[in-house]
């Protein structure tokens, strides 16, 4: 990361509010009210229209701490920044980071005097806040019981929603008004196993919103450390969404120490769905990296044992016994179910495969013993993540990869027993290092341990930093999975490649799986916060391939599938199918192996959430441009403009599209591949199939 | 550890009830009952005198799991087993462990079949008893809910009992009757900071009871493994004490996941006080030692940097400021209080008096950094466990440790922090063998975190003995203050040489203190599941020699703090007081400097509890005997017959006596030195002051 620019004005302001700041362009601005009792308010602005209304900020905390009323002004600070610098992995080369910012100093003298800072950042696209509390002679630890930030909104906003739930976020999106959110729908989500939801007015961030006027509205927050992830209940009557963080064991929501300071509460908007695509706020609000040397820090694309245990043909424990204990278990002695996926010998099909396809790495699941009841009974010690099944031999894998030039992504299930995990992660980090892993996808499915913990609680939060952090200092990369949802942490630690923590296409293999709206959601909600594993790249779509009687499939065509490798941005991207499906159709896994994971440059052509998005991108230290458009349940024809090609250069456009007759449900592995040559100033025209997509590689002529 | 001998004898018992077993020698019996409900009952004699009336059995579980009524009998097994065995470390060289056993086999048909074992061993000093469930079809994984194991007593025993609290056992004793229990006295023990009580009628184990009838009755529990501890509500009018397991942060009680098994309830009783303290079934009930190679496993007596702390002359904090953070606090730049004890120059002071004392080891407490405010706000980052204050130079004291032959205690204090703990433990660990630490003193003061824990909950249960597993593995001996009460598990991991977990010393310095009754009650109770840390050797007993105005005091005669080092069995002893205080004492020092702290016999010459308690050991791989003998608040002349010595042999008595005007509370430090000559047979008699004691060394002529 290298910082181009940076650029500090500072001025003071007036001890008197209202105060309004406005955004480097103008177009933003945001009003800071201290009310007649000293209760802190805002209100932003849009081009002159109102996004948020006046609004309520504060928290209460433990011991009769008010910190949401009855403050005064003791000083106000403005700056503008204005900063360029280059991410590790990224959509783009440089991130400029442009803002005002106002810093309100408020103070309350009841019994002792105390201090609270509320800090805004306005940027073009949107606007930041957050609480911070500096190191003070009478508030030095203090415990958050209710944290009240509101956004009023100006109306009965179309909403995309999932349910408010301390455990999971791996629910399929609803598309309503405020008015009409009833989150109790989850509860009937037989599918998700942990669910711990808030109540029927309950939603998560990042929220999605399109009021009628046409503007694009993203409720979110930044830098989630050492504080519960904030979900939204609401008002259904006056449209009022307030914060609701996830408590603990206790029933209490942080603990603190000063200096201390709450995440970003963000706010997006703009007039057109592309600019929230666009947005780099979120990483911006982020710190720059903790890792210094960040060379070992590599793009993966990757193929692995994984989708065959969704679709069943496999299976992640080895035996079919399930009453196991690590360090009790005689595994040899354990009859083998005979589906075993891990094995030595699959596992060499994928490095072969791998090799032969120009994949970085392979992920095995179900390597290690645990998995016969490794789920569901709040067991602590499921997993010792050094020890592997039988038939999985680690020194022959570990050498027979070497050779071929693959690395092994390692594998830690932690079934939710955090505690477990972090008294075994020395030995597990070192045991990877012994043997060549240096990414590691870990896993939170199921109830938490420390017992009584959320998922999105402080200590969860925590627990993933500090997973990161540890990994960094093995120089291992991780990709976390179920746990909670990303707020661009991957600037600070940009070993964190990616997250799961959404509906992933996993759920099209068992479930009634995602809709075809639903990747044109994700980029408006979970990938606000970072890459997602979303493990695309489906090529046998229907489960009835498989077995007959099954009714289960992926919702979108073949065509589709390809264009997710550009339309979902992670730097670690998954082919998840079998090997032997690709190498029935080795035109369309042509795309797969030729698209790239790391960009240098991000164009946002065309969005509109829950019906179609186009992006098109440039290859990292290449001028290969690679497009992806998708479409919602819809049939679409898209006439996009080439301006993003270099001026002066003619391209062969390599398409990858819908057949004439595609159809997500009935026919998705209709697909055609044509070639043209285009230049900037072109427009291209793609006609997308219901659930379909199209991606194009666009290769300048040499 | 050696098997000496070894013997089973099998028979098979009917499937009906009552079933009797006897111990071997038949004094004890204990019967068995199927109800006609089919609910298991028991009931205890001694020489065919009632102790426990017929009392329930059994437990309840998550899911409608009921363990307490609808049984049949499946089978009943018995044998007799009689083992000899040598503890690593001990009171004795060896200790037979011979008892009967009956197995009950217990099966209910409900919806579907379900057993449950109760395994009963009978000793001729006492029970025990545990619930076991066996791998089976229909149960794999429980979630105990409530266990209902009752004594039943046959009346208002007078008892010792301290306040059921589910977070410490240091109160002070109070000695009632079992109609008056009332445990909320233990509300206003504001010297205690972290205290969870039951209820006004829940008492701790072990309890020490004694009946009009004057038999003594000791109930508790022996190998607390997997569980929580077992506290025990009174029915003050009916005499019935049942088992109340610690409950974790969301309220249910043990995660069970069979083969499983609880602790051992357990019954000690006779009619002589002293066959309670000799009791070793607590042991015997505990399994064998898992550490196979244990010549690592060392007796410690030592002297540090601790009592100063409780005294007040130096601080644990080398600064006054009380807002720090591991990690991002400067050290370097506080300002040091100019009080902290852990200082390179005092460190080497003790070193120095350790060398030239024959100590081994030398603790030294606040070395690290974060005792700043350690202590009271729930805080997770409270310590490192690696990074020494500045004016404590690692290098240079393990340097000069070395150089004088003296080892060097580690001090981990977690604050209660112990997730934070496990996660820096290898870390914390290492850093011990790489300065040359083999033994180190952990903390628990303050509330648990996970947040909702209990010290005396399962989750910690299996935290201490994760602990010493761990510690085993790095050669590395532990000593765990505020911890769970120990219940016999030294046996199984014998480098857990001793655990505070009761009220010790410390109390006299800076509190009410402790009556001098104290010291012939812990044996009864606290020290029946294993070593303390006591920290006895107090000379200078009033805290008035250090601050004019101070009135708290050791409530004991110098004499007495002699004596304890062989009434308080410990494998590790500290020589409490300031090395100033010793050198000015050098005839009394005399024998702290020759107790031994690791034993090849022990007698229990005369006790009683709650008045005294004199014991009589020989030093291990010596013919060198030594005497402690305690008195309450009460005056006391004992006439001990000298029957253990070695007969034939001429012994020097160095007799360590209250002076004839001493007093605890008026004149502590009046004490006598006399020597005599004495052999097998003579009788010996001492003259105790108020809270008085005497210590003799029996040296054979050569």
């Amino acid at each position: 990361m290298l910082l181009l620019v940076l650029l500090f004005v500072f001025f003071i302001s007036e001890l008197v509010s209202p105060v309004t700041i406005h955004s480097p362009s103008g177009k933003i601005s945001l009003t800071f009210t201290l009310s007649s009792s000293g209760a802190p308010q805002y209100a932003l602005r849009f081009k002159g229209r109102d996004v948020i209304l006046q609004s309520r900020l504060g928290l209460t905390a433990a011991d009769g701490l008010n910190f949401s009323e009855g403050f005064m002004i003791e000083k106000t600070d403005s700056l503008v920044f204005d900063e360029t610098w280059e991410p590790v992995l990224g959509e783009v080369k440089q991130i400029r980071n442009h803002y005002k910012e106002l810093k309100v100093t408020l103070s309350k003298s009841e019994d002792k005097k105390r201090i609270m800072i509320l800090i805004f950042r306005i940027y073009d696209d949107g606007a930041g806040f957050r609480y911070e509390f500096p190191a003070q002679e009478h508030l030095k630890y203090f415990i958050v019981k209710h944290e009240f930030t509101e956004f009023r909104l100006t109306g009965d906003h179309n909403t995309f929603w999932i349910p408010g739930d301390y455990d999971t976020n791996e629910y399929e999106y609803s598309e309503t008004r405020i008015s009409k959110i009833n989150a109790l729908r989850g509860q009937n989500s037989s599918e998700i196993s942990t669910r711990s939801i808030i109540g029927d007015n309950g939603v998560q961030t990042p929220l999605m919103m399109k009021s009628d006027e046409g503007l694009y509205i993203n409720l979110f927050e930044a830098a989630l450390v050492n504080y519960p992830a904030m979900h939204l209940t609401a008002d259904r009557e006056k449209y009022i969404l307030t914060a609701h963080l996830t408590p603990d064991a206790v029933g209490n929501k942080a603990y603190l120490q000063t200096h201390a300071r709450t995440p970003w509460r963000t706010i997006l908007v703009s007039d057109k769905a592309e600019d929230i695509l666009a947005s780099k706020m979120i990483l911006n609000l982020n710190e720059p990296s903790e890792i210094e040397e960040t060379g070992w820090i590599k793009p993966v694309k990757y193929v692995g044992i994984w989708w065959e245990m969704h679709v069943g043909t496999s299976s992640w424990n080895y035996s079919d016994v399930n009453n196991v204990k690590i360090g009790e278990t005689d595994w040899n002695s354990l009859k083998p179910n005979g589906r075993h996926g891990a094995t030595t010998e699959r596992t060499k099909v994928y490095i072969d495969f791998a090799a032969k396809h120009g994949f970085d790495a392979v992920l095995v699941e179900g390597w290690n013993v645990g998995w016969e009841d490794w789920f569901g009974s709040w067991k602590e010690n499921v997993f010792d993540f050094v020890t592997p099944y039988p038939d999985f031999d680690v020194e022959e894998v570990h050498r027979y990869a070497a050779s071929k030039g693959v690395k092994m992504i390692m594998h830690h299930e932690t079934s939710g027993s955090v505690t477990n995990y972090e008294r075994r992660m020395d030995e597990a980090f070192s045991f990877m290092k012994q043997h060549n892993y240096d990414a590691v996808k870990s896993g939170y499915v199921g109830r938490i341990i420390p017992r009584g913990e959320f998922h999105d609680g402080q200590w969860m939060v925590n627990h993933y930093i500090h997973a990161a952090k540890k990994a960094a200092e093995y120089k291992i990369m991780i990709n976390a999975h179920e746990s909670v949802r990303p707020t661009g942490l991957h600037r600070t630690y940009p070993n964190w490649l990616a997250n799961e923590a959404a509906r992933g296409n996993e759920f099209n293999a068992w479930s009634a799986g995602n809709p075809p709206s639903h990747e044109t959601i994700l980029p408006f909600t979970r990938l606000m916060g970072g890459p997602m594993d979303y493990t695309p790249g489906i090529f046998e779509t229907k489960m009835s391939f498989y077995y007959p009687d099954k009714k289960e499939q992926v919702h979108t065509t073949l065509a589709k599938q390809l264009a997710l490798y550009v339309t979902m941005y992670s730097p670690l991207q998954m082919a998840a199918d079998y090997p032997e499906n690709y190498e029935r159709y080795p035109d369309a896994f042509q795309f797969i192996k030729d698209v790239p994971v790391d960009w240098d440059d991000t164009k946002i052509l065309s969005a509109e959430p829950g019906d179609y998005i186009a992006i098109a991108r440039m290859e990292k230290g290449s001028e290969t441009w690679y497009l992806g458009a998708i479409t919602d349940e819809n049939p679409r024809t898209m006439k996009l403009p080439l301006d993003f090609l270099n001026t002066g250069v003619v391209y062969t456009a390599v398409m990858y599209a819908d057949g004439k007759d595609a159809h997500w449900e009935t026919n998705p592995k209709s697909y055609m591949i044509s070639k043209k040559n285009v230049k900037a100033g072109d427009t291209l025209e793609l006609v997308l199939a219901p659930g379909g997509g199209a991606a194009v590689q666009f290769l300048p002529e040499k």
